[in-house]
């Protein structure tokens, strides 16, 4: 797929089907996550890669909102320091996903509110934090009962996109439809 | 180019040549920074396009490691609500600059220290932050003097990648090579 295509197309899906995620796609997406770029090179995330039915069980239930982890075929645990910001997490996940897109893969960023319990499962040591969790796996078929539950929780946060006029202010800010 | 290729081949370049980014892939870079999905599809980031020249080199001068946004023929500051995390500009910011890979062009996230002033010269409203400032263009020919000058400072900051096992932990973390 091209980059353009993959970049545009992907979309956040949280309905997955019970088929692994093929070894070799599974290395190149976390190559992908490893080769993000970092603020003065600091290389600041590391990837738990969480495939076990129990433990995905278990990851689960430390998310308001993160019941598809124990669906999704492999999670992919970002972890960083706890002073890290956010940003370079969320290329690294940005890239794991674009190569999960073009790989056929359904992918989701969740995030952990109750990250100190889900640390403790994974044995991470303190001094950092998880900053999200990316959930992999094949899609669910369009329509089955697990697509369906979840797609009514996806209609309650998914509004339309805002059009590209909405997020681009040139040379500087002008004050139009998509005012905060 | 393929997704895969243009993910893992994208390295952050800070020098630039005085050669314009045509509209049509500036457009395609700001619809991928649009597409990047966001926690509860809350879409928080808008884009400024800066590429007057006076306003380049002010900007240039708002942080402290960001003199190439002078150089670079556009910059796009990605404004977001001052509550909102950087994950989500994050992953805009990698899908711009995957796009700008793909296209040819050289790219780099910048931080500005003194975003508060940088706000001003742009008129961005209160109640947003600067998350960061992503600078782009066709990249400068190696061996040029505004490439060899930036390359010493790049290598102040750059060392080795850390290698795809240092990254990944499987099952839960284990103590090895690349803690910290």
């Amino acid at each position: 797929m091209d980059a353009y295509t993959a970049v545009v197309s992907k979309r956040d899906r949280r309905t997955f089907r019970a088929e692994p995620v093929p070894r070799e796609a599974l290395s190149r997406i976390l190559n992908a996550g490893r080769m993000a770029g970092s603020a003065k090179n600091r290389q600041p995330c590391r990837f738990v890669v969480v495939d076990d039915q129990a433990m995905k069980a278990k990851l689960a239930g430390y998310g308001d909102f993160s019941r598809w982890i124990a669906d999704a075929a492999v999670n992919v645990v970002i972890v960083v320091p706890q002073d890290a910001r956010d940003l370079d997490a969320g290329r690294a996940a940005q890239n794991m996903m674009i190569v999960a897109n073009a790989a056929g893969l359904a992918s989701c960023p969740v995030t952990l509110q109750r990250g100190d319990e889900a640390m403790a499962l994974l044995g991470i040591p303190a001094g950092n934090r998880i900053a999200i969790t990316v959930a992999l796996g094949f899609p669910a078929a369009e329509g089955s009962a697990v697509a369906k539950e979840v797609a009514d929780i996806q209609a309650m946060v998914a509004g339309p996109r805002i059009p590209l006029d909405g997020y681009v202010h040139r040379g500087g800010w002008q004050a139009g439809t998509q005012d905060r």
